[in-house]
C-alpha cells in the first residue's frame, strides 16, 4: 500500500482526491492537513465521504508527511514551492495540483502569478504531469507539476495536429467553456448560484494564467513558438470543460481521424469519438476520460477539435492519481475506472 | 459470475443499472434488450459507457434471457407482468424495477395504473425489495418488486417511528421533492430544461401512484391503516429526492436519535446523521445511501424527518443491485461502494 | 413625481427595487447610498440597468435623503432602526425592506435577531406592509415594515382559512422552498453554484427568523395563538418561493375555492388558480403576483395550499413598491404591471 | 391602436411575443391561432399571462387575420410562405419570425431547409429585419423576415469590422453558445433537463441553418464573399446567446472601441461596453439589448468580439416588435423598455 498525505484538502480538488483515493485499492490515506479546519472530521465538511474517510483535518505536520510515500498538494499557488524541498529531501515524492511548478520560465511565472518564486531549482526539476506527453519522465520523477484544467483539455485536443506540423502554429484559437467548480470552493460573489447560473460570459480575455502554460506545451510539441488566442468562459454548470479548438490546416489531405486514433491508441484515458460526433461534458462527469471529436466544416481548411474533460478529474485530481499510478508502477487505471455519471 | 440480462435499458434506470453492473465484480452482463433500439451499441446512446459496455441493444430474446441467472426489468409498468412467468418457470430470477408487483391489492393497483393485471398470482409471490424491511424474504425470492423512488425515501424515513407506534398514524405528511430524472428519459414538454429549470412546482396532489405503495408499507409496519398526505414536487435538478416528513408524536420523551441509530445500525446504506443535521441530496449523488436527520422544532410534539436518496440509485437501480447481492449471497455492498459525487 | 431615495442598494433587493422604480411612471430616483461602493455607477455593478439608471452609489447622505418623499431601506437588519427617526422627523416616509420593524414583540425580535433594539417606539408605530391585510393602515403610515419573503407566501396562503377559523390552528405545517437569491448577494460558500446547484436541502429546521413573523401574522388573524411547524428549503434556482401548506379542516363542507376567490377578489396581485391547479414559481418570475391553488387530497380533512411568489418581487421589492403606491395614493399597480418571464 | 394577429403562438417565440405585445401601449391583440390548441385559453398554457391576455387560441382564420394591420408568424419554416400572399394582397403587413424569407438565394434555402420554396417572389420582396442594417427598408416593407437568433448576435458583433474592411473576411470564426430555449418548446429527448442540464456540447458543426444566413449578411456588408466557421453550442441555461467572434485584423492601428461606439451611436438596442468588459447574457435576460465588448488579446492581430443577446427577445420576438414599431412609425422603443432580469 502506498502511504499518502494531502496538504490542503478543503477545496474541490481536495474532496475529489479523497473520493478517488478512498476507493483506490493500493492507497493508504494517512493524513490530510488544513490549518483552518484542523480537528474537523473530513466527512463533516464533505458528507459524501461519510463511511469512506474517517480522517479529520490536521495541522500541517511535516513529520507525519515525511512518513508518506507521496504527498499531494491541493493548495493555492505559492504554498507548495515553500514546502516541497523539505519533503523531497526526506524521500517523499510530490504531486502538486497547484501552479507552482508548471511553467519553466520563472520570470514568466512570476509575471502571471504576481509573486517571486522561491525555488527555481525545483521548477527545473519538476516534470509536467501530462502522461500523454511525459509518461516516461513521470515514472521516475520526484516532483510532478499537474497540468491546469484548461491546459489539459486544450493540449490533448491540439497535440496530434501540432506534433505533425499540420496546422499554422501562429493562428490557433481555443474557445473554452468551464463549469463553475473551476473557480474553486472559496466564498465569492461571482460564482454564487444567483450570479453564475442562467448566464454565460467570457472572462480573462486580456490574459489568463493558463495561457502561458498552454503555449509552453504546444510550443514544445511544435518545436517553435505558437500563437494562441485563448478565451475561457464561465458556464452555468458545476463540472466540465468543453474546449472548442480552431486551426488552419496546411494539409487538407491528411486523414485526421486516423491521426488522432493512432496518436492516442494506447492511451487509457483519451477517447477519440467516431466522425461526426459532438462530445458532451456530462459523458465524463466524475470520470478521468478526455473525449475528442474532429470536424472539418464544409471540407475547408479549418479544423475544429472538440475536447471535453471533467475539470476536477482529468483536469486535476484524476490526473494527479494517474500520475501517482505511473510513479509507483501500478496499473495506470487503478482507482480511476469510474464511469461518468449520466444523467 | 452471475449471468445478467436487462429488459428495456434505454431509460435512466437502465443506464444507471449498466453503470453499476459494468463495475460489479461478480456480474457478467449478457444482454440488454430494446425493441426500438435493437442493433445500436449501448455506448452510442450512453457515451459515458464507452470502454465499459460493449453490448448492443438486442431484440427481446426469450432464449437468451432464459440462460441468465437473473433478469432486471427496467420497463414501464405492464411489461414485466407479461414476461415474468416464462422466465421464472425456466429458473431465472427476476428483479422488476417497474411497478407491476409492488402493490399487493390487485384492485388497488388496477385503479392507480389504469389497466388490468394479468398475473395476480405473481403479485402474491413477489417480495417487496426494500432490504431494510424484507432482507430475509429477498434472499430466497424468485421475483422482486423494487420499491419506487418516493416510497423508498419516505418509508425509510418514517419506519422507526411507525414500527414503534410513536406517532399518530392518521396524520402523516410527506412533502417530497424530486429531481427531474424521476420522470424518465422520454420526450415530454413538461420536463424540458426550458420548462422545468428555474422553477418549482407540486404535482399530483390529488393522487400519485406512489401513495398507495407508501401507505401499504407503512400500514404493514404500523399494524393498522395509516393516513398519509403525500405531495410530490418537481425540483430543478437532475437527481435526488428530498423527503420532508411530518408526524405528531404521542410520546415526546423518546430519544429519537437513538431509536433511528439502533434501528439502522446494521444497515450498510442507511446513514443517520448527527442531531441538528440537514442532509443534502448531493451527498448521495450517484451513491446508494439514504441519509436521514431528525428534528423536533421547538421541542414540540411534531417530529420532522429529513430523508434523502438518489432517486436513480437507492430509489431504483442501486436498490435493484442491492437486492441481487442479497439474492445471490454476495456482500450486500458489492458494486455499490460508490462515493457520492460532490460537488 | 415622488422623490425617492434608497439606502443600501447593492444587494438583490436593491437591484430589484431599481429595476422596478426605474420603470415606474411616477418616481424620480434621487439617490442610492452605499458606503462600500460610493462613487461607483450603479450600472457598473448591475449592467442590466445600463441606459436606465444613471446614478452612482453615494455616501450615506442624510441631507439628501431628507429631501426625498420616501426612502427605502434595503439593508441588513440593525441599520434602519438607527436611521429612521431622523428622517421621519423631517417628514420623510420610510419603507424598510429589512426586518427591524416586523415583529411587535421587541423581546422576541431581540431573541431571534441577536441584538438589542434601539427604537421600540418605532416598532410600535410601524405598519406591517402586507396590503392584503393592512391596506388602510398603510395608506397613512409614516413607517412601513415590509414582510419577509417566506411570511408573504405563507400568510397569503393560510389567511382565508385562519380568518374563518376553518382549520385547527395548533397544527399548521408550512413546507417552503426558496430559490438561492433569498440568501442575498454576499459572498458565501453555501450558496456558490458549486454547492447549491443540483441539490436540495432543508435548513433552519430548529428555528428560522421568519417563524415568529409568520406566527405573529397568523395569530392576529386567528385571534389566538397558532402552532406552526415551518421548514424552509434551499432550492437550486435563482428566484421563487413555493410554499406548500398543510392544515386540518374542522369543517370539510366549506367550499374553499369560493372562500379564497372571494377573500382575494379585489386584490390586484393575488391570483387564485382554478381547482386542480399546481402553480409554478416561474409563472411569477419577475412579477408581483402570488398564485395560489387549493387541494383536498382524497376529499379528506387535510387541506393543502400551494402558494408561489417571486421572493424578490412580491416577497421584497415589488411589495415595497406596492406599499409606496398605496401610501402616495397612486394606482396600486403602477410600475408593477410586469408579466412573469416564462420560460 | 395597431390591430395585431399572431399565427402559431404555442412556442417560446409565441409566448414571448405575447408578453411584449400585451404590455405594448399601441397594440390591440386581436387573435392568436393554433390548430392544435384551438379553444384553449392562452393563459392556461402560459400562466404568466393570467390577467394580461384574455384570448383563447383559435383555429386559423383568414378572415379575421385579414382585418389585422399586421400579422406575426411564429411558426416553423414552411408555414408562412404558404399563407403570406393572401394576407399581403388584402393589405396586411407580415412579420415572419421563422426562416421562410431570410435567405435570398432560394436554391441555398432549399438545400438547408430540405423543402421546395413555394414563393420565391416573396423571398425577393421580403426585407431582412435587422434594423441596425435595414431600418429604412423596414419602414416601408410589407413583409419582414426576422433574423435568426445566432445571426443577430453574430452579425451585430462583426458588422463594424466587416463594413470597414478591417479584418480578413476569409478567416472569420463565430463560436456561439445558446440557451436551450433556442431549440423550442417541442417535446424532445435532447433538451430534457435530465439531458441538457449540467453539460455543454457543440452541435451542427458540419453545418447549421444559420450559417448561410450569417454568411449572406456579412458578405453583403463586406461587398465580397466571406468565409466563416460557425460552431453553435448547447448551453445549460434557458435564455441567452453568447457569441465569441474571432477575426484577424489587417490594420491594428484602428481604435476599435471608437469604431463600434460610432457605428452604433444611434442604435437604441445596441450597447457597446467599456474597454475590458465581459458582457453576461443575464444582463439582457428578457430585454431587447445586444451588449458588445471588444478585446485584442496581447495587443496582437486577433480581435475578439463578445456579443450577447436574449435569443427570445433581440433574437426573435423583441426584434419582431422593434420591426413593427419601425413599420408603423412608432417610437422604436415602444413596448421594449424592459430591463433585464438580474439576478
Amino acid at each position: 500500500m502506498i502511504k499518502v498525505g494531502i496538504v490542503g484538502g478543503t477545496g474541490y480538488t481536495g474532496v475529489e482526491l479523497l473520493r478517488l483515493l478512498a476507493a483506490h485499492p493500493e492507497v493508504e490515506l494517512r493524513l490530510i492537513t488544513s490549518r483552518s479546519e484542523a480537528g474537523q472530521p473530513v466527512a463533516d465538511m464533505f458528507p459524501n465521504l461519510r463511511g469512506y474517510v474517517d480522517l479529520a483535518f490536521s495541522e500541517p505536520a511535516p513529520e507525519q508527511l515525511a512518513e508518506c510515500d507521496v504527498v499531494f498538494f491541493a493548495t493555492p499557488h505559492g504554498v507548495a514551492m515553500n514546502s516541497a524541498a523539505e519533503l523531497l529531501e526526506r524521500g517523499v515524492r510530490i504531486i502538486d495540483l497547484g501552479a507552482d511548478f508548471r511553467i519553466k520560465d520563472v520570470a514568466e511565472w512570476e509575471k502571471w502569478y504576481g509573486m517571486s518564486h522561491t525555488r527555481p531549482d525545483l521548477v527545473a526539476e519538476a516534470v509536467y504531469g501530462l502522461p500523454e506527453v511525459n509518461r516516461e519522465a513521470i515514472r521516475d520523477a520526484r516532483l510532478i507539476a499537474c497540468p491546469g484544467c484548461y491546459p489539459t483539455a486544450v493540449q490533448l485536443g491540439f497535440l496530434p495536429l501540432i506534433e505533425q506540423g499540420l496546422v499554422d502554429p501562429a493562428q490557433l484559437v481555443a474557445d473554452a467553456k468551464s463549469g463553475v467548480s473551476g473557480a474553486g470552493r472559496k466564498a465569492s460573489v461571482g460564482t454564487l448560484l444567483g450570479e453564475a447560473s442562467e448566464s454565460m460570459k467570457a472572462y480573462g480575455v486580456a490574459g489568463h494564467r493558463h495561457l502561458p502554460e498552454i503555449v509552453q506545451g504546444l510550443s514544445q510539441a511544435a518545436g517553435q513558438a505558437v500563437g494562441l488566442t485563448f478565451v475561457p468562459h464561465l458556464t452555468p454548470m458545476i463540472r466540465g470543460i468543453h474546449a472548442t479548438l480552431y486551426a488552419r490546416l496546411n494539409d487538407t489531405a491528411k486523414n485526421l481521424q486516423e491521426l488522432y486514433s493512432t496518436r492516442y491508441a494506447d492511451e487509457p484515458f483519451v477517447d477519440i469519438l467516431p466522425p461526426g460526433s459532438h462530445p458532451e461534458t456530462r459523458s465524463v462527469k466524475g470520470a478521468n476520460h478526455c473525449r475528442i471529436a474532429l470536424h472539418r466544416p464544409g471540407d475547408g481548411d479549418t479544423v475544429v477539435v472538440l475536447s471535453v474533460i471533467d475539470n476536477l478529474v482529468k483536469g486535476a485530481s484524476g490526473q494527479a492519481v494517474q500520475n501517482m499510478n505511473i510513479m509507483f508502477g501500478l496499473d495506470e487505471r487503478a482507482g480511476l475506472n469510474v464511469i461518468g455519471l449520466m444523467p
